[in-house]
């Protein structure tokens, strides 16, 4: 029998979500929660319940996961939804995660159920190398490089400069930087030597196309501290060459064994859709989930104490005999 | 108070653990066990004793890290340690694991202690890798390519050739292999494809050099299914040139999401000393498995069984708070 998954919230996340689960031999989507109204929402087959209806689903749902975002959603949809299951989520406000983790994890003690939070692949995958490095290669340096990709809150803040119409940035890496992080020369790496912020946005009809350039690139926080590029292109240009969501990144520790011998220890992503593999990753914990609570576990964890042998769905002993 | 380790064997990759051991901030080395003289073994400050003392050290020591090879020591060296400690190995005859978990699994419940087999980088990190991968991204392709690095059983090889005197062989990725796999042209690769072999061989005086490369160039199973190169050094030279043991090794899969997305995940290592990266992981074992008996843990685990969080010194608070 399929252990049976609820997605709670169906953007672009939650489409990844259930791509995900249809490819699993052992996972099957049973439901989509929404806020919106069922009816506007199609998926690729899974039924829509209204969010307020997710009582009526408790006996038929063995995990939900959630889908919404850190920044508003999360720190609620997590708690409400261990009220009937137990939960995955992928919470990623770095600084709240030790706060979250508590409340998270006295609800689901108090529900009898489990959850696993702020798994995906940064938090999550990252996670996991960033502590397996540092135990296994304990003195030495580590630097974690994020795309080729979009991201989100950039593309949120050139929105919001004046005569925007419509925005993309993506995050690139520095090549120099990389090979600095892998050689381990021990040069001290600013945030404008380790990534560049390519922006690419599209202008309103006769707008001041160099004062938004400059309102761009002397943006505190988002772009002063980098080398920016700004490209005007049309509505069309950037539907057609960036409606993706293309990211990735590496984690890379290099560090010495004894003084003679250095090592280098590098973890790379690199990925056509964040949202697809997010939910890939996401799916993975679900059943890493549902397989601890049937052992007995209840309250929270992270990525960082789920055995990885669990996120698979072949048995520890096959497991043995043809992956180890 | 620190963990107790002891090293059980002296060879280059019980050096290396010593070495890590004397990095850690939570576990020191109390004792190396040799089957040699003990007055003949010189180690970095480490006490040593006779093998055959082991039983003394039962109250002293909590965990044992065995360091013989899997060819002939690891078989009768772990369960025989398992009489009076809870052990840590690095075994690595893949056809075998399955038999040998279930045997220190038998002996680790008898005597009320557990262990942790076959650890290191491969298996070991490359199999959590290979579990991680195939887990988040199930509909792929998947292949590991190792070195450049020295490979003993292909030196050793080389050294049983009819005039041979001594001889290094180095493992070496073929750059196209690597790429194919990363970009997933599906393409399957042979063994003659990912994978060249480098070999540095000192002949005795007035030997038939081109005798020695043909046998070498032909010879089953270690070069036959190969493009190897053989080139005659001097003695001095080979010393010189290379007395390191580097190695390394990529696992890297690419996979779909959907029917327009695909996904790379990569894992790189680069290692100047095989015996102390070696080490290093099975000391951060050490302290996993210390942490997993005194929660009560029995038996036999591998990798795959241990959460990665568990490797890392510090508390899953602080970890949580600033790894995650």
């Amino acid at each position: 029998m399929s252990i049976r998954v609820a997605i709670n919230g169906y953007g672009n996340l939650g489409r990844g979500v259930e791509q995900a689960l249809l490819q699993a031999v052992d996972l099957e989507p049973v439901v989509v929660f929404t806020r919106r109204d069922p009816e506007q929402v199609e998926t690729a087959g899974t039924p829509v319940a209204p969010l307020d209806q997710m009582s009526e689903w408790a006996d038929k749902v063995d995990i939900c996961i959630n889908c919404g975002g850190s920044a508003t959603d999360l720190e609620t949809q997590t708690p409400a939804a261990l009220e009937f299951f137990s939960v995955v989520d992928s919470f990623d406000t770095h600084a709240k995660i030790p706060e979250f983790f508590e409340t998270v994890d006295q609800v689901a003690r108090n529900r009898d159920r489990a959850a696993i939070i702020s798994t995906g692949w940064d938090p999550g995958l990252f996670s996991l190398m960033r502590v397996l490095f540092e135990a296994t290669l304990p003195n030495g340096h580590e630097e974690t490089f994020w795309g080729r990709g979009v991201s989100q809150g950039h593309s949120d803040a050139i929105r919001r400069v004046p005569g925007v119409v419509d925005a993309r940035q993506y995050t690139v890496p520095i090549e120099a930087a990389v090979e600095s992080a892998i050689s381990g020369d021990d040069r001290e790496l600013t945030p404008r030597d380790k990534h560049l912020r390519e922006c690419f946005v599209v202008a309103e009809e006769g707008a001041d196309t160099e004062e938004i350039e400059r309102q761009i690139k002397e943006m505190p926080n988002y772009f002063a501290d980098y080398d920016t590029t700004v490209t005007f292109v049309s509505a069309e240009e950037l539907a057609e060459q960036h409606s993706g969501l293309p990211h990735g990144g590496m984690v890379i520790r290099n560090g010495n064994t004894s003084e003679d011998n250095s090592e280098t220890l590098q973890f790379q992503l690199r990925l056509d859709s964040n949202p697809e593999f997010t939910g890939s990753v996401l799916t993975a914990y679900a059943r890493a989930l549902y397989r601890l609570v049937e052992a007995g576990f209840r309250g929270a964890a992270t990525a960082l104490d789920i055995p990885v042998g669990a996120l698979h769905p072949d048995s520890a002993a096959d497991l043995r005999a043809h992956r180890l």
